[in-house]
């Protein structure tokens, strides 16, 4: 059911890269698993993490120098990939914000999209996959991501809290249906109806939230992000979380930009987080 | 005198990228830097770190996750680029295991190399450059490398014990003159006659060693590396220290293989070992 591409040995777990067939893509998907040590005595925690634009199952796991202190807590890290790859869409790959590498984590409505962009329901399948196939301890599950990744961590944890029990993200795509990036994608992947939109927007989701996310929320974003005034509308998702009476830690983070060494930097934080949601679930 | 391309706050400090035009390569080189915050406060210690076959002076910042280490222990990080880049000497990347991304560190003698390819001579001017440029406390220099960049951090040191006062290694080409890599390199860039290349042989060095090098040598080498019995040669580097009586520390890892998730996650000991050697210059 998996296909080991590579392993290599790090902090005393193992990195490995698969590929297997997906049902809800329908094509073969690669994705990045980090295992811990722990895992040899047994289930652990995972984290699912969600990249960015452009970004593969291999960013995070060769950029954010994670691992290590995964090795220390004993979590797993799975990344899966952003986008069908070779779907063969007409103009799939015109644009870096939108088809290949953009998937946005939405399962598409639209006809010429909806045969193989369904990454939300593919992080689904890819959360039951690595549950029956590598040592996961299912009840405990969280999620994070960066940008249009941060978005999906959002978006994920906030529509099944019941499945992921600790989410955070890093200079998220708050909110998406007020956004030039959300904006193209939603109307390319969901079609022109906003009202098909809200259930894929943090900040809607938010709004619309009867009970809090549990865990309360841990979003950091740099302050020389150069998407932050255009693209990304932290505050926005703020003062949804205000209204709602939703916990949230926003740290703004003078100097900081878009990218990985600002990832790395607060990633430790993160996975401490997340751990100690988890130990808790 | 240096052209700053990019910058990106991380741990605390900042990671710069620079263009500058080399006197020694006779054409425009890149290196990458980290500074530490501590150098705020005054000139701080510098690690050298020499990158492998294929790699730029990108590859150890985005992949080692060093920054944050060298942020606690306030040590400036310097990435070279492995060769001259646009000298446009005929078939030179036509391999990648020689010319472009495989300078050795070496200064080439042979008529078609010798106008451009001339690595050791460009490390020192690029350590003379940021001792002018950057908060860089000139006695305490250290150099550490991994693969062709191994071999490089070992040669310097042994030449200039008096300039690099710590060396370490990853996976080191630790005998380039037995060796198919080291071999074909030699051949290239310095001619047939073996005399010459013992000069950039980090175990013919040690053999004719008169004096240990003060601080002692580390070494990690993976038991899983694909290269280790027909390119690196550990043993004979410390068989000739056995002989010449020079402190190594040789760790060999099962499991590890030759890529950055060893090297990630052995590199906090190697910051560690030069903060200690370099702090008592």
């Amino acid at each position: 059911m998996l296909e080991l591409l590579s392993e290599h040995a790090c902090f005393g777990g193992v990195q490995r890269f698969y590929r297997h067939e997906s049902r809800e893509i329908g094509l073969p998907m690669r994705f990045s698993v980090f295992i811990p040590p722990q895992a040899q005595q047994g289930p652990v925690p995972a984290l699912f993490y969600l990249a960015g634009l452009t970004c593969t199952e291999e960013t995070f796991m060769i950029k954010a120098g994670a691992q290590r202190v995964a090795a220390e807590l004993g979590l797993m890290l799975i990344a899966p990939d952003t986008s069908p790859r070779g779907a063969d869409v007409d103009g799939e790959s015109d644009s870096w914000d939108f088809g290949v590498g953009a998937g946005f984590y939405v399962d598409a409505t639209q006809a010429k999209w909806a045969g193989h962009y369904r990454m939300y329901s593919y992080i689904h399948e890819l959360r039951e996959l690595v549950g029956q196939e590598l040592p996961v301890d299912a009840r405990r599950i969280g999620v994070f991501g960066h940008s249009m990744g941060g978005h999906g961590a959002l978006t994920m944890a906030l529509k099944r809290p019941d499945v992921f029990r600790s989410v955070s993200a890093f200079a998220p795509i708050a909110a998406p249906s007020q956004c030039p990036w959300g904006k193209k994608a939603f109307t390319g992947y969901l079609g022109e109806d906003q009202g098909a939109w809200a259930q894929y927007d943090a900040t809607s989701l938010m709004t619309q939230a009867t009970t809090p996310f549990p865990a309360g929320i841990l979003i950091d974003q740099g302050l020389g992000d150069k998407f932050l005034a255009e693209q990304l509308y932290p505050e926005a998702f703020e003062a949804a979380c205000a209204t709602a009476a939703q916990p949230l830690t926003l740290r703004r983070h003078a100097g900081y930009d878009h990218g990985y060494y600002f990832i790395q930097t607060f990633v430790e934080d993160h996975l401490r987080f997340h751990a100690s949601n988890l130990a808790t679930v």
